[in-house]
């Protein structure tokens, strides 16, 4: 029997809770100050990474509306990156008034999911990154491209590793500095999983990639111990298990940073994250938004 | 990088909802034609393997005390092995009487666990089998042997893998056919079961064993992906994710059964379940029960 020798000795962990989270969070609008506090809290958690917002039109994203002044009342904690999705010029302008540190832009590696998601073919969405990237690299601020859909498409169903690879090389090729595998709707499989990343890795080393896995059919930590196995080493995660994908029928979407912790603790992966802190701001979090826990970890611990 | 190719060809699913599932619900106690219903459904699914009932007093377990009723209530589909937990020698002549066709036993990797438990030592509990073995194979009837808290005990913490083999070794060899492995609080990890299993099956064909994981910490899927890459083909269930244990503190228990066929489909392994009809199961006796469904991939699908 061979136990795996190649687990990473360290994984980043990338928290995407307040602003994927939040952003697909049904309900009001969350208040300003209950935003700062949450990335106040997973901060001192000890993640190093947080996106934090979206600089988006309010009027399509009213939820990440106040993206300006949540970077304004956010304690930065020295260490930690504050991050922030810009899908446009405008967007990225926001962001650098606003300081962010890195920013993010997004893609899919389906022809039709792009469409109805952004209403351009994928080769469009990512010439509109041109200008995004080239004043991101005047202003110092390091890009991060998404690619969604790598492991099935909601209208197209499964999607070739090759076409991943593809978007992911041209993002490189772009500019940015890692490409974070989305498994959008949930619907991939731990080998489905390896073999994408098997092709996707022959056109970007494994070393800028990143796997966004989402758990809606339950399978996200699976995927990931099948990825991290892989050499895999930086993992989006949403602390509660907030948000998810508007794109997909069931109720969970992202998976909850708790339970990846959990899981890289136990293989003895180091994250710099305190879980009982994490599992003390997720209790607080849904307390904040009355809604259900959608950690198992966070459940079975329990509040304090 | 190396696609594992020790993947088995196919995994046969021991489907224990009507039994570990249904005997840790709380609430009323479950109507017998619901319990009879249940079982004819999982076996229509395809399910070749249900744990339908307990023998025990109704005294200690009042949930399982229409065992008879249930066996006597059942269609008995060709093929389909029906069998029941007998912890003493008054539930196996029960048993014996209700023609179930395999039995079970229990014990334990803690010393603590069994103590709190049933009340002695593992060494005893293993003495106690001694007539239920003999009495059983004078009637033709195979024996499975459950092992609990081999990944941890929420009394001793950690467990020895050499005492989990030691344990499992005693009961093979006392003429169980078959050692389920029970992560009963669900504290592992992917590494941990591995690491586990590696020592166990030194001392008991890994064909002889099967994983019993539970998903308390979410970690479920991915420590059976782990052991299935190890050879593991026995895997328990519960369809919807009914029960747990009532030692563990959190909400979640038992491994949903839709969310490992969905899987193991995606891994291409066969089990001869019919993801839909298995979903339906789901939906319906989670509505008879009045409980939320434990099952993301039944709660992403749906009620049709």
């Amino acid at each position: 029997m061979a136990l795996p020798d190649s687990l990473p000795k360290s994984v980043r962990i990338v928290e995407v809770g307040p602003r994927d989270g939040l952003q697909n969070e049904p309900g009001d609008i969350i208040p300003t100050e209950v935003k700062v506090e949450l990335i106040n809290r997973l901060s001192d958690a000890g993640l190093s990474y947080v996106e934090a917002a979206s600089f988006v039109s309010p009027k399509w994203v009213p939820q990440m509306g106040d993206a300006s002044a949540v970077m304004a009342g956010i304690n930065r904690k020295s260490g930690v990156t504050y991050a922030a999705l810009t899908p446009n010029m405008k967007g990225l302008e926001g962001a650098i008034e606003a300081k962010v540190d890195e920013v993010a832009v997004f893609s899919a590696a389906s022809e039709a999911f792009t469409q109805k998601n952004i209403n351009c073919s994928i080769k469009e969405s990512l010439e509109r990154f041109t200008p995004i990237m080239e004043t991101a690299k005047a202003n110092n601020i390091r890009v991060r491209g998404y690619v969604s859909t790598v492991l099935g498409c909601p209208y197209n169903g499964d999607i070739a590793p090759e076409q991943v690879a593809a978007v992911c090389r041209d993002m490189l090729d772009m500019g940015c500095y890692e490409i974070s595998l989305g498994d959008t709707i949930g619907v991939g499989t731990p080998l489905k999983a390896k073999k994408m990343l098997e092709v996707v890795s022959k056109s970007v080393p494994v070393e800028k990639l990143a796997a966004h896995f989402h758990d809606t059919y339950g399978q996200a930590l699976a995927n990931l111990y099948a990825v991290i196995e892989e050499g895999i080493a930086v993992v989006d995660t949403s602390v509660a298990g907030l948000g998810g994908c508007p794109y997909a029928k069931g109720a969970s979407g992202n998976v909850a940073t708790e339970d990846v912790l959990y899981m890289l603790n136990g293989l003895g992966i180091e994250t710099g994250v305190d879980l009982n802190k994490l599992v003390a701001t997720s209790h607080w979090i849904t307390q904040q938004l009355g809604r259900s826990n959608g950690s198992k970890v966070s459940l079975a611990i329990g509040c304090e």
